[in-house]
């Protein structure tokens, strides 16, 4: 199984919420989630940007193999460099775009 | 691929989110998107009022072809009638099942 | 049709929301809905307790056949016990690999 969690949303409470489900499904005992990704945009950016409170959160994840994609939309709307993203964060056009594409492949959805 | 955005906060940040979301898997350059839909319901009717802050994002967006449904379970706990809503918003008797049942024909669901 | 609800968040509103959501599923009057699921963790947990406000829509979920779940996860990590919980509520290892195995078997997703 397979697993997105999507942050978009600038409430720290649930960015962290976002990032602690992100590590539960890659500990899972029962094995059964073969991948997990995550895709910020919106307010969700801040968790990825060098300069932000979940930096180690989100390296170790990077880490384990979760892929992070961040939204270049978002980047622009909001006058950020890829080089404002820690690195090892991928960047893609459209992040609901990617939520999509990812669900289409079988991906299930989850929103902090 | 299609998607369906579900906006039932009464977070004004999240609902403009919902919209935006909305206008970017439509101008999505990569062509992927096919349908995209919108379900408000709950304290997320607000955006498709007539009276309300959004009415020409959505205005635009019925034009460009989304489908937009409310939910009437919802309009008739709020004493709202369909005449509060804007013109080209369709109502369902319910904005969970409609959900539900988009996702089941194989649309991608996106929570702002 | 099957719909799982996820309720992950502390915001009262929005697990009001959750719970009203599963009750309006299960008295579809169209009659496609023939399966409710709850899954309850992080700050959302404080829906499924004895000493919470929200007993009695729960009991009355749970008498009507839906399942709802608790994450174990989160009970430990908020140094709670089984017997916090209320009678009929179900424990599962982890929430988020419950939502992604519901989402894999086939319910839509729905986040208040």
């Amino acid at each position: 199984m397979q697993t997105v969690v999507h942050i978009l949303s600038g409430d720290e409470a649930e960015q962290q919420t976002g990032l602690a489900i992100a590590r539960n499904l890659l500990e899972d005992e029962t094995d059964r989630i073969d991948d997990v990704a995550i895709v910020v945009q919106a307010e969700g950016i801040a968790t990825v940007r060098t300069d932000g409170d979940t930096v180690d959160d989100v390296e170790a994840l990077l880490e384990d193999g979760v892929e992070v994609s961040a939204c270049s939309n978002t980047l622009e709307m909001m006058d950020l460099e890829e080089s404002d993203l820690l690195e090892g964060v991928e960047t893609v056009p459209e992040g609901a775009v990617e939520v999509t594409r990812l669900q289409d492949e079988g991906y299930a959805y989850l929103r902090p």
